[in-house]
């Protein structure tokens, strides 16, 4: 149990990933807000466990725990074995692979390590650990520029939407949409409105949670308000992250996210999707090419209706696709696309190849 | 407790709201799901408290809970003052009509109820009796014939999506939007989707609940995946009631309701709304006179944030207003009108008067 959380920034004070030479520390975010609790786990199965129970969610954390889980996972295949562990660390390439879909982070992550391994000579896990470290503190530091290049567009704008979390908890530190907003509060912007995000209540049980760690006012509203709170002119942009981006500029995000950009432009008010470049799945040119991930009808349906003489069931698809037509902004660390739909992400690919 | 509901339909079997000599039996839709229990109230404020309470919902419910209320009323005076009772049931009324806003249902009813005391000699108790039954048993009449006329508006179609709790307990039974949907079922209609309805999860526990009752099987959706499933192509029709119809064709009902009309338009999917004409309150000409009620933050925040430091509150609309333009059909038990924008309800008007 931790009462002060390690950032070390009053205006971003909280982190979900913690590394320590024991292990890779994550605040349990089934918990929250209720019980701030830190699990160390010391294994690759760990951590995919970790992120398949959602303790851990939020694309760009997902790949960052994932590349904590390969020191782990090196650090035990070193230990068992000092000349095969090349080879046998493959199986905790596959198993962390697997813990999630959809998020083309953590692909991107396990990339980036994997791509390492050639080069290293011995004992791998400093090496592995400097990678990932980087990767962590990359993630940071993409999350400010986004957050000035996002506030840039918010200049004069009294309310903001946004949906599900996208702040610190859900990425390295600081946030994508989240990072975004709390640039835009330093500089200015008075109103913060944030969904439930039904049916996990991220926007409920951790962004404004995140938010009043640091102090920063919020209103919460039901998901089905959003199309009121828009018309009654309370916001101007709605602020949103993303888990999968196609070449073409469509993008994968939390259900409701589609919904919301929809009424967005029948409102008359803009949306801005904020999302490193790891997100971007270059190899997709169209979202409808994304599968989208169906979770448990429980976490929607009461307990009374799940029996098998029931004829109730539930349809819970965790993420929609949003087209680039509905959306006025990508952020990326590389750079702002203004109307996707007209090109694409093309003019950031050659910025974002590493 | 009951095992049995005492409809004597099996196709419509459950009752919200059951006369007995004793008092007014209320089924206490807080426990739905799980719990089945019905509480007898003997007095009109035990009515008004489970109005405001929430353990009766629903506009036309609340509009019949309330005449039954005015026989108690009337049996509890006539007891203290056969003289005086005539007036002193005047406080009766004004507890009855501030049990919940909105619903212009409830002054209806309570207006006939009203209209009927000058008439009175003696004991009132049955001749009050006698039109709070009749009040609630042209509820059902009304319920079934919307059901018809909103079922021919179904023909062929495949899927519809409804909103909130508009059934045989929101209503005297059969329901208004559900009585078009269980009509629907009659004649082919094959899937029904369900929203959750937060904050209070009407669609979850109530509506889904009272079809499984009925064998009739339905699919259980969050409410921002309305904007999915129309997009997929799964429904052709969103279904819902009314809690106020303004004059002009504006539509109060349950928060989302104008979420789901844009984008129910933006997808070329048909909107319906189904009330009866007690819903009308002809004295407004636009739903944006209607004050909406707001309800307690506390049904969207966890009780983690609700201290004196908290920087997050909740807004937190029990309705919102869907004006005439999007809707293409409101079905009432005088008949229907299409394209509600273009006259309003003035053809219904005639037909409506008592």
């Amino acid at each position: 149990m931790y009462t002060k959380f390690p950032s070390g920034d009053s205006s971003d004070s909280v982190r979900a990933l913690v590394w320590r030479d024991s292990g890779l520390d994550i605040l349990d975010q089934r918990c929250l807000p209720e019980i701030i609790r830190f699990e160390t786990f010391d294994t690759a199965e760990g951590v995919a466990e970790a992120i398949k129970t959602m303790r851990i969610r939020g694309a760009p954390a997902i790949g960052i725990a994932a590349a904590y889980g390969v020191v782990l996972a090196a650090r035990c295949r070193y230990a068992q074995d000092s000349v095969g562990w090349h080879r046998d660390i493959d199986t905790d390439f596959k198993v962390l692979a697997s813990s999630r879909p959809t998020a083309v982070n953590l692909l991107w992550a396990l990339n980036r390590m994997r791509d390492s391994l050639p080069d290293i000579q011995g004992n791998p896990e400093e090496a592995l650990l400097h990678l990932a470290k980087s990767i962590h503190e990359d993630d940071i530091d993409a999350n400010h520029r986004m957050g000035e290049l996002g506030a840039d567009l918010l200049q004069g704008v009294d309310g903001v939407l946004t949906h599900c979390n996208t702040g610190s908890l859900a990425t390295g530190g600081y946030g994508t949409a989240l990072g975004v907003i709390r640039s835009g509060v330093r500089r200015g912007l008075k109103r913060i409105f944030a969904t439930e995000t039904r049916p996990w209540l991220q926007g409920a049980r951790l962004t404004v949670w995140e938010l009043q760690q640091d102090r920063i006012a919020a209103t919460l509203l039901a998901d089905s308000a959003a199309a009121s709170l828009m018309r009654n002119g309370s916001v101007q942009w709605v602020v949103v992250g993303a888990d999968r981006i196609t070449a073409n500029g469509d993008v994968a995000n939390k259900i409701g996210t589609y919904s919301l950009a929809v009424l967005a432009r029948s409102h008359g008010v803009k949306f801005m999707v904020v999302a490193p470049t790891s997100t971007v799945d270059w190899d997709l040119n169209d979202g409808k090419l994304i599968e989208i991930e169906q979770r448990d009808a429980q976490e929607l349906l009461p307990a009374y209706y799940c029996n098998a003489e029931s004829c109730i069931d539930a349809w819970n698809p965790v993420f929609d696709m949003t087209p680039a037509g509905l959306i006025d902004a990508i952020v990326t660390e590389k750079g702002v696309v203004l109307n996707p739909s007209e090109g694409g992400l093309e003019a950031l690919r050659s910025r974002s190849m590493i």
